[in-house]
């Protein structure tokens, strides 16, 4: 178990692409959904994610923002593809793409299919106050809203999202999805 | 990934326990409820399970009845006491004991905490329509009375049930919870 601090940015322009330095495919699903963890009739969200030729379970406790409890475990693929048939909410497939800048590893995700369009930043901190350069292709911070996470984004895609949530939030703004 | 043919019989005297072969005790709670489960939301029920010094994490397809799709992990016993704090509904402890009865392996589970009184005993079967001898100490069958499975269990225990549901069904009845 580890917890993880990570901070959500929009993705400007192309440049980050000639700093990539390995990226992988993902598919991955969730076995309950936004509502009920939203709600707080569930107290973690369970994901089953395929990169490349591993697989992987993965639970996260459910409170919103920075610092979330994590646990992950390496699964038989074939158990995945069972798996997702169980999932609730659609499959997000995306390619994880890493840029290294200024001494953090900067994880790119540029979504497909219902997602395509999407590119989001992430970075892992090691705690929520710590210093770190912000890339000239990282744009509006998205950590507090909840549309962006991969949970929200296997049941209301980016490609049914309104042409106001797609230009992106407004600095400081924090909307309910 | 297995599929589960399993039998539940509630268990009448004590003859059983002579024919013990080995015991562990257990502490079980899930990341999602039954409501979730039997409304259709959610396809899976997650269990958290530590077993002695052992820990397993285990989903199982949420279909009614003998055959469900099982997973099992083996994971870090720090990682199960954490991950129980993020369970909904209560943590269902019990005694399982393994008996050996004409070729094949009961498991019959003595519950303690708010379950104590119950006594269920299970049999695995590799396919439905597989015959076996039903041992003397084997009583009314409740595979499909749900308020058994322990995922009911967790959340509406024993101690909670009418003096009409601890007598047990009726044979042949089928009812809720």
């Amino acid at each position: 178990m580890g917890i993880e601090i990570e901070r959500k940015f929009l993705v400007n322009g192309t440049a980050w692409q000639a700093r990539v330095t390995r990226q992988i495919r993902m598919a991955q699903a969730y076995l309950n959904d936004l509502q009920m963890v939203e709600s707080g009739a569930l107290r973690s969200s369970v994901r089953v994610r395929i990169e490349d030729d591993r697989a992987f379970l993965n639970i996260k406790s459910a409170q919103r923002g920075a610092a979330r409890q994590e646990f992950e475990y390496e699964i038989p693929c074939s158990d995945a593809r069972d798996l997702l048939k169980l999932c609730v909410g659609g499959v997000v497939e995306k390619t994880r793409h890493w840029v290294e800048h200024d001494g953090f590893r900067w994880e790119i995700d540029e979504f497909g299919g219902d997602n395509a369009g999407l590119i989001v930043a992430e970075i892992e901190l090691p705690s929520e106050d710590t210093a770190f350069d912000l890339p000239e292709w990282a744009g509006v911070e998205v950590t507090q809203h909840l549309r962006y996470y991969n949970l929200a984004l296997a049941e209301y895609p980016f490609r049914q999202w309104t042409e106001q949530e797609r230009s992106g939030p407004q600095i400081g703004a924090v909307d309910a999805c």
